[in-house]
């Protein structure tokens, strides 16, 4: 499975590519970080936003994109922004027809450090053991994109053993005589 | 000045189109709400809110889209998809060279009322008085978003006037002998 995950931000937008399967080791095929100038208009910086994901869609061919999701709550400062580039990253995605993941920092943080209150330090340390990095990668927001990719990758084979129990639950649920 | 109002929303969009210049009799060309399925994947719900603004930007060719303003402190259950309706309009606007004013609730309701603290009603019966109706324009998101088209329409001389102000001393203070 290849997963491109993104860390949504209007200023820096970190972006990471992973390929794998649960219960192997993972490789990292790109990361990075699509910035747009903060003294631009709003307008121009989601243009600048769906741009950069354009070029990391078509150099890497994800099947699945994995976003952090964004609270309300959070970081009230920022979270408009980073509602905003989210938005784009899961519009760039679903034109496309992939199937859009949402993970809570708190799931991704859990997924890649055994605790959902690990700091960006732990996170960044975790990234780089488990794609066998030389170093942490920088910036921050490029390290939890790498982690969004990797939470998603590991938390797939739960999340469609799910879904199917569900959809078996349902067809069932429906197959029973009234 | 033929301006496009959206009272951004994922599941009722709001769009509005007004041709007319401040201080004259103003025109309604079009009014309507992109709506999308609630129980969508988020990704597709963006997607189908991006053909809509794409149709009415294609039908209208606005030189203006008007955007409303959205605040995390506002609606917090709703926000979220709010701004993400909303980063989609003013992208597809953006992506076509065309200006995204955004404008503040209570700047609208105090352009088309008088008063920042107007209630539904009242901007929906002001909005049919000034754009000569027979009927206000149902749902609210609709009459909201012609209301967005005229508050820009009525403010844009004011906020002209500013911008040029702005430039002009900026220049002033650039041509002075240091």
């Amino acid at each position: 499975m290849r997963v491109l995950g993104v860390d949504p931000g209007l200023t820096r937008c970190g972006v990471g590519v992973v390929e794998g399967v649960a219960g192997r080791p993972l490789t990292m095929l790109g990361v990075g970080v699509v910035r747009t100038p903060a003294d631009a208009e709003l307008g121009l910086r989601l243009v600048a936003v769906e741009r950069g994901m354009e070029e990391w869609l078509d150099e890497y061919r994800p099947e699945v994109v994995a976003v952090e999701r964004v609270f309300s709550q959070h970081n009230v400062s920022t979270v408009m922004g980073t509602a905003q580039a989210s938005a784009v990253a899961m519009l760039c995605a679903a034109r496309r027809g992939l199937p859009v993941a949402l993970h809570t920092p708190s799931e991704v943080k859990a997924a890649v450090t055994g605790t959902g209150r690990a700091d960006k330090a732990q996170v960044g340390s975790m990234v780089t053991r488990l794609l066998r990095l030389s170093a942490p990668p920088k910036p921050a927001d490029a390290a939890d994109a790498l982690a969004l990719a990797i939470c998603h990758i590991w938390r797939a084979p739960a999340q469609n053993r799910l879904q199917q129990a569900v959809a078996q639950h349902a067809s069932a649920v429906k197959g029973r005589p009234s």
